[in-house]
Parts: C-alpha cells; sequence; structure tokens
C-alpha cells in the first residue's frame, strides 16, 4: 500500500525503527479495517495487523496479513518471532541496537501506552515505544483519489440535506427541530452518525448550527462560532432557542460518509439581515475568495491565514473575525479527512506549504454577541494548479 | 459538593495528595462545567477549576471556584499560590515531603499526560502525576438522585422514539432508515447527539440496530451484537439490510439528556420467530428476571454474571449467549451515567458488592449465525431494598 510507504520514508527519515498504530481511524486508513487490534509497521516489510476481534472480519476487510493477537503478555514474542530485522533475532542484539517504535502519543490514553510500551518492550529498557503522531498525521494529510472521491460523496449528502431541510425554516422553529431534521436527511443517505475527531475533549457531533445571539455564546468548543447548546453537559451547538426573523442562522454542518467526513457553513437569514451584519457577511465571502486565490502548491498555510486577519482589520471587523474578542480562535482553516481535524492548519506557526491532495476546510467567520455570527466554510482540495472546491451548495446569503 | 468530598476520602485513603482532573466528562461530574480547562481538588479543602475557556461560561455553570488558566507554563506556580498546603509552600518542603497527584491516565493522551506532568511538577520529581481512573470512576458508580432522575429522562425518550417508530416497520425498510428516524425521534426529545464512551477506541453512536443475518456479524465493539455496519469505517451496529420478514429485529438503543445516557433492548418480529429463537428470547427474559431477583445490595456482581451463565448452559445456549462462540463478550451488564460504559460490570473478577445508587444497564441476548440476535436490555437502579427498573418500553417479544 502507497500509504505505508509514505509512513516508512518518514519513520526511515527519522530513524525509526517500527511503528504500531493502535487507534481504530488510524487502523482503518494503514489496514483498511477498524477490527481491534495493533499493526506493526516496520521500517521495510510488510506489515501485519494483530487482531483481538473480529478476526474474521479483519480477515475480510484488511489490505494487510492479519494475524490472531493472542495476549498482550505473548505480544512481544509474537512480533520477536515476525521481526527478526526489527529486534534483532535474539535480545543480546536487540539491546545492543536499540529498538525505536512509534505509537500515536496523541491519541493512546497514558495507562494504555504503559501498558503497551511494557508489552512490546519485554521489559528491555533499549527498546522504546516513542511518539509518532506526528508522521502518521503528515501522511494522513495527503489524500488519495479514492479518498478525495469520498469526501466529495460527503460534499453531496450535505447539500441534499440542506436543500431538503431550508424549506422547514419558520418563524418560532427550534434550532434542534431543524438540526434533527438536518441529521436525518445525512443519516439515510449513508452518514455513520458522527464526525470523528482527533483532540482530547473534543466533540463535533455534526456541527454547529445556532441562530441570532445562542450562536454568538462562547464555548469551549476550538471553532470561530461555540453555541448554546442543551445545557452544562453539551455546552455547544444547537440551542432549544426558536428561530427568530432578520437574524442570522449559522448552518455549519458535516457528515461522514465511508469514514470520510465534509465541512460547509452556509448563512441563512428570515427576511433581512441589519446592514452591517449583511456587509459583514459579504466580506467573509472576500475573505473566502481571497483564500481561494492564494490556496495553491507551495504557498504558506501561516499565509493564508494573515491574509484573512488583513483583510478583516481593513473591514473594520478584525474583533469581531473567528469569534469575539478574547474568544477568538486563531485559525482559518483546518485539514479535514478520516478526522475534521487534520492537518495542516492554516493558522500561525504553521509554516509548511500546501501541496496537491491537501483537503482543507476554510471558515471565515465574525461574531456578534448578542446578535449573531454570520459567514461562510467551504472545503477545498489543493491541486497541481492551485484548489477545487468540494463543498456543493450554492453560495450567499440564503434569503427565507 | 458531595461528589467532590467523596472523592477526597478516597484520595485520603490512598494517600494521593491532590487529584488534575482532565476529561470534559469528569470536569462536567465535579465542577458541574464542561469547559476547557483542568479542576484541581485537594485532598482537604475546597476545588478550584482553572479555565482556559470560556471563562465566563465556566463563571455562570461551575459550582467551584473559578480561575482563568493563563498558560501551562505558569500552571505550576499558579497551583503552588493557590494551594500551599499541598505544595508545601517552597520546594524545598514540597521536594521533602513529595506530592502525589491523580488523574486520569486511562482517558488522558500520552503526549498530553507527559506534558501536564512536566507543567505541574516544575521538573521537580517528587511529585508525580499517577493513575487516579479508578477514583473517579468508583465515586461516579453511585448516582444521586438528580442523576438517576436524569437517567429516566433518558428512558422517557428512548421508549417516546421507539413507539413513535414502530410503525414504520415494514418488510423491506432498510435498517439505516429505521435507525435515521429512531435518532430523529430522540433528538428532538433533546438527545445531545452522541453517546459517550470511557473505552479507547470505543464508538456507540446510539446503540446496535440490526436484523436477521446482519445484527450476528461479529465486531470489534464490546458487546453481545456486533452489526454489520455500513462498511469497514464503522463497521458495527446498523446497515443497509433489508428487514425481512420472521427475522428478529434487535433494537438496543440509548440516547443521552442532560449528559446522561440510557440503554435498552428490545426485539421485534415481522410475522414470527422461528420456534428455537422464539424460545432464545423467552430465555432472555427469564435470565433478566433471574438477574432481577439477585441484584441487591451485597450482591457480588460477578454472582450475577455467573448465574446467567449456568441459565443459559442449562437452557442448552451457553454457546449463543452474549455472542457466539469465539466472539461471546464476557459479561452480562455494564454501569450507565454520563458514559455508556462505567462502572460496575457484572463479570467475573468483578467480585465488589452491588450499592444502593448505582445504575446498571442487564443485556441477555442470544445471537445465531447467519440469522439473526434475541434478547432484551433492561437498565436498573440499585436500591436499598434490590433493584427498581428504570427504562420504559414494554417488554415481551414486538410482534408486528
Amino acid at each position: 500500500m502507497e500509504r505505508v510507504r509514505r509512513l516508512q520514508a518518514r519513520m526511515s527519515a527519522v530513524g525509526m525503527d517500527a511503528f504500531l498504530v493502535t487507534q481504530h481511524v488510524d487502523l482503518v486508513y494503514f489496514t483498511g479495517s477498524m477490527q481491534a487490534g495493533y499493526a506493526f509497521i516496520p521500517v521495510e516489510g510488510e506489515p501485519v495487523f494483530y487482531v483481538r476481534r473480529s478476526l474474521e472480519r479483519a480477515e475480510r476487510e484488511s489490505a494487510v496479513k492479519v494475524e490472531a493477537l493472542t495476549s498482550l503478555r505473548g505480544f512481544r514474542a509474537q512480533l520477536a518471532g515476525g521481526y527478526p530485522s526489527v529486534f534483532g533475532g535474539d535480545e543480546g542484539n536487540a539491546a545492543a541496537k536499540g529498538i525505536r517504535i512509534g505509537t500515536e502519543m496523541d491519541v493512546l490514553p497514558a495507562a494504555t501506552y504503559a501498558k503497551l510500551a511494557e508489552a512490546v518492550s519485554g521489559g528491555n529498557t533499549s527498546c522504546s515505544l516513542i511518539d509518532g503522531s506526528s508522521l502518521v498525521r503528515t501522511v494522513r494529510m495527503i489524500k488519495s483519489d479514492w479518498e478525495v472521491g469520498r469526501i466529495e460523496a460527503a460534499a453531496a449528502v450535505v447539500a441534499e440535506a440542506l436543500e431538503a431541510a431550508l424549506p422547514m425554516i419558520k418563524e418560532g422553529l427550534q434550532e434542534l427541530e431543524l438540526m434533527a431534521r438536518l441529521e436525518y436527511e445525512m443519516r439515510i443517505r449513508g452518514h455513520i452518525g458522527a464526525m470523528r475527531t482527533r483532540s482530547y475533549n473534543m466533540e463535533i457531533m455534526t456541527g454547529m448550527l445556532g441562530s441570532g445571539a445562542a450562536a454568538a455564546v462562547p464555548s469551549a468548543f476550538d471553532g470561530p462560532a461555540g453555541g448554546l447548546g442543551l445545557g452544562p453537559a453539551a455546552p455547544q451547538s444547537t440551542s432549544r432557542k426558536l428561530i427568530l426573523r432578520n437574524e442570522p442562522i449559522l448552518i455549519d454542518i458535516g457528515c461522514c460518509i465511508d469514514g470520510y467526513v465534509i465541512d460547509q457553513t452556509r448563512t441563512a437569514v428570515i427576511g433581512a439581515l441589519p446592514d452591517d451584519l449583511a456587509d459583514a457577511y459579504a466580506h467573509s465571502e472576500r475573505i473566502i475568495r481571497h483564500a481561494e486565490a492564494l490556496m495553491r502548491p507551495g504557498t504558506a498555510c501561516d499565509a493564508v491565514y494573515a491574509a484573512s486577519l488583513e483583510d478583516a482589520a481593513a473591514a473594520g471587523l478584525g474583533e469581531h473575525f473567528m469569534g469575539f474578542g478574547r474568544n477568538q480562535v486563531k485559525f482559518l482553516g483546518h485539514g479535514i479527512g478520516l478526522e475534521v481535524d487534520e492537518w495542516p492548519v492554516l493558522a500561525r506557526g504553521f509554516g509548511n506549504p500546501l501541496e496537491p491532495g491537501m483537503v482543507l476546510a476554510v471558515e471565515p467567520k465574525f461574531t456578534f454577541p448578542g446578535r449573531g455570527v454570520v459567514g461562510i466554510e467551504n472545503s477545498y482540495l489543493i491541486t497541481d494548479a492551485g484548489c477545487r472546491q468540494l463543498t456543493k451548495s450554492p453560495e450567499g446569503l440564503i434569503i427565507l
């Protein structure tokens, strides 16, 4: 598999002897199967997916060799038997050489990490389980044609769901009713029922739908709009607030088709927006046009972010951009794929250049406390020539 | 708060000086707020919730004192200033004494753990961040009246959703259409859109709905029924299979209201089940009656599990109980609350006694490969006298 080869090239560059893949999303990426177990990828040679359950299902799905994982206690011996080139054939050699095995320390719980490190090293201190998250995240940044196709399939589902639900929006409709309908429309079209996230404590459900003041309530969520939510235990996105006339309705939704997510925002209003909010919405479209012009291979991620900051400031809207005041978030866009918080990020400090195959959601938004959030979000594939939009809903403020 | 006092008593018993709460679900449990930050709970005295964002929202929601968390770099100094009794007032004392701070190593990612340990200790090796997950999980086992009320509210929502969706079940309906409708009915009634899980890689969405052979397909999911799912990246629960006559339809669903989940299973059929499956269903009701008779304060959790194994074996159904053959799972029930995989577990090795205030889902099921899964699941509160059923849907095989 080409993905495995790309990971191996990166492992080789940093002197990593092997990778132990543990997270279910990374497992389906590297093996084609999400069954429970660990995939071992040597720096050279073929991977093996060691599976606890379901073995028969993993055998059907996996593109790499599958073996039964009998017990964590016996895992070291099983690995050493399968990979003499990594483990040195005997403990003496291994101890002399030192073995560095990467794993996803950004998601693997500390207690599980400790157990796995013990199991894999067999107590041999020259064998260490180290953080290889950045390698996996870097490899996953570049999407294959098949992956882009799945993201486009998700984009079509979101567009259809939005089109189906828009006619139900009337004054007095509860935000939650609208969200439930959107989710229903996405679900019957194959949405798996969740948008996966990588960050600790981050939940996104199916996005952020909020109207007027409720949308502008700040939250713990690392996004430009928080949302009132359904209470302290679900403190973001959709609430029970009724949608009113002449206030912005922010519809930032996504779904997950065959494992791949899409992210799209449109702004709607029953009646008309106040002039300053309509103006801010128009600026969000100008900012996304500017970003589209900049996004091509070689452009640094942080340059796209910096341009958006300048645009917002030039419009006199700097304080409202990507959240209000101290609740502003510090990015314009983020990678999407199997997870909704992938790399790269259009943010300060991300000096890496855009590359063909990257897929990013770009979401300029303006927050007005007590009044609402306006903005737009499209997802794009970086191509050889520039970028191609994947999201499919018509643009422009939606007047109901 | 009584919850904080109970955690402090357990900390004191194991010689823990403080607890650093990091997970959003544990944060809302101990502070009343799910905003982003860390709650510091000393073994004696009052907690402080150090919040990154949103501060204003945490201040509104939190039952404990809130302070702004300025930076992870300054966290040690902030803690030492606030808790001289823990940190010894100066580094010399602290170093002499040794400080043991618990945290949730069962969920905290290894890389985040390492950063936090460094920040909290300030590089002082006598200050260690140790695993306190079991303390939190033990405290959370015992529900307050308010918590039980929220679980009952979720139980009512599931029962209403099932009642609303049952009439749509006709031959040729896709599993996914039925699941989408059930989810819609739960969502408009306040379901937050996800059932939270604690285990690494575990997803449950809104449960497991499957018909006939599709329900009996094994999966990575640690439950008695896996389900075909929507593909390798969503390899469990609902599929696109059409529901047929005379096959079991397993409807194992839950929702989350105000943070609290419920778990309930009913079995339905269009027409009639084959005699042996109807017989197995009847046995699942007998097993749950037996469990109800056993569940009272003082009964060991594993004794309830052992009784169910004996009942299944006596019925000649041992090989089909809780999954088939090597895909059997090794429990009869599990705690529920803020998460769906709480303690205690009705399983071998859980010798701890049931206590008043525990809430458990009990789910005897029988799997017939190629044919389907039948069974029942109710959730119960352990009371002073025995147990009280919280799930509300009528029992019995549902004939459509």
